[in-house]
């Protein structure tokens, strides 16, 4: 999974039909080390209801479809969780 | 998902059978903060009706093939949105 | 899907069983923009008889084994069209 | 399969209810010749009780899900193991 | 698929209980144009007995399960031959 930000939303009134009742984030990937960018923003759905400026943590791929609660959505990012907090012990790299 | 533009179409006479039902797009995948391309130029299956010039949304590996209604397809990225409208706040990043 | 341009054979003796019956090609992918080089070669099995110096399609992941008639074939990346034209229209990006 | 440093803790309290069992780690994947930092940091979940400063492998992709013993679990990064020792033959390459 | 050097092995006592059986091998992925390293190494099972200076080909993600013969084995990565020759004919790119 990957730490992002969420940024913003994205519309689209032409698209799949499984994709009607899905949340779409713009999520901009980042370096949990120093909060920098890490590549261009993507498109995640959002099951758990995150919003603009909160830190959250996404899966990727099939295991994407898993978390829409049905495998047989077309979707390939989702968000899975809102992060409270972290603690990190850079001295072991 | 990541967002790109239609910049082309693609024909192939000899290829997979299941292909001879689908419809290919040359996608240029952007950077949509800014519209900057991102990478090189994908092919990906339309299902939709996306158009040259348009911006959409791409979903890629199994959850393409979820995409085009036949699981059983040989194909790694499906286009499944036209961008209405998207907003951003970049503050938080 | 990605472009690439079929740059040569590899051949092995001593393999998994299953791809005894399956041809594989080195793949160089290509920017289909202007035809230079996008990475470094990579091996592709082949179903419908692409050669040397022609521009194909392939598809990459889980569709891979979708492509070879057998799911449980342990491959990654399949060629599935012979590119025969494309249009591209620069202007839009 | 890619090596890492266990580096850190990551907290959510709002998550998709099949995350509520696994445990998640902040892992830097390292490259294994010289331990220098290879990307940025992603997040696991560590069904092997894998501490801070140890070096693990972890799977990627749907793999991720068998790992955790559900293959419903919306996972894609899994520690699969505990780096006792290796050897390299860098006069190889 | 990938071409790869063997360059070493890796041992862990504290894993996957389904690892048990499964050899694992350090590889180095190369550009078999000139032979340079492309990346960093990373782990994968071996099921045909490469050795170290081998050349050999990796196949990666879902299809690394078939290659070991159980597809919940939490793999992402198998060498699945070990390159006996190959030929490039690099005037068509």
């Amino acid at each position: 999974m990957r730490v992002a930000k969420v940024i913003g939303n994205i519309w689209a009134t032409r698209k799949e039909q499984k994709l009607s009742s899905l949340k779409m984030l713009l999520l901009q990937p980042i370096n949990i080390i120093n909060g920098s960018s890490d590549g261009v923003p993507m498109v995640a759905t959002d099951m758990i209801g995150a919003g603009v400026g909160e830190t959250v943590i996404y899966v990727s791929g099939s295991s994407a479809r898993s978390a829409t609660g049905d495998r047989s959505n077309p979707v390939d990012a989702s968000v899975i969780a809102i992060v409270d907090d972290h603690d990190l012990d850079e001295s072991v790299i």
